[in-house]
């Protein structure tokens, strides 16, 4: 299987690839070869079982996405985006590389007519309130960020070129990943992980919303898990409709803190210093806080079911001392 | 007020400036001048009580758009589309046009920095079968056609750009418009007119499907009150959820049948003739049935709710003598 990972630099793309070059599968075949693509250099890979092959890129200019399916990959993972804050702060930016870039690859593989499944990295950004508490499988995406708005249009894509057979793709509708390791970034929902990640580390760490507000959470680990199973799974048992929102667990920040002290004592909660900030506040206030995953969950997709589990995972992957 | 109508040579865009030239107002104001872009001759106004000016263009070149508002239209009509038989045939037309075209035209009034209404005129064919008997108004657009797919993706950057404040838009879902005047077309949904149509002109018809198969109308005059009413209305009473699915009458062929033989008897719908044909059959099955239009009727959007009055609505606007 030769595999193309795009945003390969970023948080879940080298998570995969570290997993792919653990395992060597991909889909229950030996991985061939690997293509990361990033705007800035991947960072390396010991011991892969396979080629890899990094390429530092734009896929927002044309020809670029040609470039690098020029081996047909087997199986492409999209997940090359500017995050939610960004996409906001900067209007051309968000839509030439969330949309435009997407089109250019989309269209690459479409005129080079072959049949690699694709899997695309959504988020429930898609949704937008006033929504209920649980959002049932056929609610409609009326996003309020730019960024939600660019991943919504390119799941009609994905889902109107995969019917018309010019590849076959499966949309991952992340919930917000939590606890992310590295320093924050410039997503919106970036305190969500530091809450956590900064007191582990003995850091202090911001919160800018209220204890009360809920949001929906899946850890890193599991979202690996999502895309080894989106590369794999029969797009029959899927369906004509490609976007699939994944399962996650719904909790409070409230919540979090309490699991944050069950895990690692009441101390490094003290580390968690609470500011308010409006323009978050109003953003995460038009985010989910609750989806039913029948759909990805029947189709063997799983998420942690507490947030101990979230906590635990994050201490494991990162080789934490606690 | 100054007001571009794209898509001018039209069915609905040679309608609706018929109407603006014959009442002069828009949303309650006089009409100073009025652009019609269209690829081909928009037709003649007679005694338009404003300045005209068409245009035969493609807005789907670059600067094009740019031209078309270089006046900073106050209202601006975008009708401009390939409709969805020609957009399933064509994938590349269709996406230039319905797509590229109105991301030219959007961002030229971005660009342009001021804050015209803007509306458009979106499809049901954003919807997707299977559905429920009656779509609600927050039911998720999953669309099976190219057409429907471009339509729900303009839909989402119409709803991103007035949120922005690129400017101030309304995308109306119109039901299929039954009875279209003049020759059949290229959508899929030609035969809804068609059947009504062919017969009161003493011409045969052909019905590629089942009487069972049901479906959601509104007349042309019907549609050009929409425009209207979507050129008017206060957008803070529309709120940040943009595009509205319009009013329509929920029909089955054979209900349509029986209206025919009422307004114009039995022997016109001897001239129906029963084709089936497989390939229109299954479009169609993944047509909505019956929408939830709460909120347009909400909004004064109005439409028939008799098949008779939509057959009496076209014999008197088309001046037909029966």
């Amino acid at each position: 299987m030769k595999v193309l990972v795009t945003g390969a630099a970023g948080m879940l793309g080298r998570k995969f690839c570290k997993k792919l070059a653990e395992t060597g599968i991909i889909a229950g075949r030996n991985v061939e070869s690997l293509t990361r693509a990033d705007v800035i250099e991947s960072p390396a890979i010991a011991d892969a079982p396979f080629k890899v092959r990094s390429v530092a890129c734009d896929l927002s200019e044309p020809r670029v996405a040609e470039e690098l399916i020029s081996d047909r990959p087997d199986v492409i993972v999209h997940c090359a985006a500017v995050v939610s804050g960004e996409a906001e702060a900067n209007f051309d930016k968000g839509y030439r590389i969330n949309l435009t870039g997407t089109q250019y690859l989309f269209d690459a593989v479409r005129k080079a007519i072959y049949m690699p499944r694709l899997v695309f990295t959504s988020s429930i950004a898609v949704f937008g309130a006033p929504f209920p508490e649980v959002l049932g499988e056929e609610f409609f995406t009326t996003p309020l960020t730019s960024y939600g708005a660019q991943k919504a249009i390119c799941e009609l894509l994905l889902a109107d070129y995969t019917r018309l057979g010019f590849f076959d793709a499966i949309g991952i509708r992340l919930p917000t990943i939590c606890v992310r390791p590295g320093k924050p970034n410039k997503a919106a929902s970036s305190f969500f992980s530091g809450i956590i990640r900064e007191p582990l580390n003995g850091q202090e760490a911001v919160l800018p919303v209220p204890d009360t507000v809920r949001h929906w959470f899946a850890s890193p680990r599991s979202a690996i898990g999502f895309l080894f199973r989106a590369a794999e799974i029969d797009g029959s048992l899927v369906g004509p409709r490609r976007n699939l929102s994944m399962p996650g667990l719904s909790a409070t920040v409230g919540e979090m803190i309490e699991s944050l002290g069950r895990c690692a004592g009441a101390e490094r909660v003290k580390l968690i210093k609470r500011q308010p900030d409006p323009v978050i506040m109003r953003i995460v206030e038009g985010w989910a806080r609750k989806l039913d995953a029948s759909r990805a969950l029947s189709l063997g997709f799983a998420a942690e079911t507490s947030f101990d589990a979230i906590i635990r995972a994050y201490i494991e992957d990162e080789h934490l001392d606690i």
